[in-house]
């Protein structure tokens, strides 16, 4: 999905602000999307604790929506139709979070996954990826995500 | 804590508004504190997701808070200063949650785990706590939410 385009990724962004609101009042943003990975960030500022630091609530929704948005992105390149939604997640605050923008990465999907995923999909009318995303501070991991997703196709 | 007065949920629903505007802007609030441990919760609206349930990020927020929360009133009932920091949290969607008000309870603290996490913190200045988090829909357990939280004494 190297050269994904970019309408797709306009695509996506209006869809989290449209569909979820609370992704706008964060100001989540699509960032990009690269060999390593979709990219979101949400600005410090309105998602700052006591600590001046980033809320962990806001860290945990922006891992869960990029985690989102990669199965997003999966379904619409194999132009597959599915319901979204996250099972569970598991997360590690490593080290406070301070940038002005917040960055969060999805690990790339690798082509056995993708291909078990879309196969799941197509002959069960349900599959389960597990992804992870990482937020990075000072060029070290601060944030640790690990989120296990849901897709029942909707045909 | 089963007599725990008014007036420091009221410091608390103070707290979590100024020092975190996210919790303000979902509407977090302190509900209640009772014999099964603090309540918080957040009106469905301004939280819903692509589904008209609650979005995931929102829920995790809500239980993250929840759970600083009961960490907070620890503190003040013990007289101990301290920074609440959350460490890692885990959490599992079983159900869509699509009740106007969605309530999430910290399951009680017990007294052994009080007596040694005061211990800890009075001892070395730091101490750990592992606490649960559930929010219901239609009397079942809807989300199920583990959180490690770490005080810091700041004195």
């Amino acid at each position: 999905m190297a050269n994904l385009e970019q309408a797709l990724l306009d695509q996506l962004q209006s869809v989290i602000e449209r569909e979820i609101p609370m992704c706008a009042q964060m100001g989540i943003q699509v960032k990009d999307f690269r060999d390593n990975g979709l990219a979101m960030q949400l600005p410090l500022e309105q998602n700052r604790n006591h600590q001046q630091t980033a809320f962990a609530g806001s860290l945990n929704a922006l891992c869960t929506v990029v985690g989102w948005g990669s199965v997003y992105l999966l379904l619409r390149q194999h132009r597959l139709p599915g319901d979204i939604v996250i099972r569970r997640s598991s997360i590690k605050y490593l080290k406070p979070v301070e940038t002005p923008q917040v960055v969060a990465r999805c690990l790339p999907i690798d082509t056995d996954q993708q291909a078990h995923f879309v196969e799941m999909l197509q002959d069960k009318g349900q599959a389960k990826i597990d992804l992870r995303t990482e937020i990075s501070a000072d060029r070290e991991t601060a944030v640790s995500f690990h989120g296990s997703y849901v897709v029942l196709s909707n045909e």
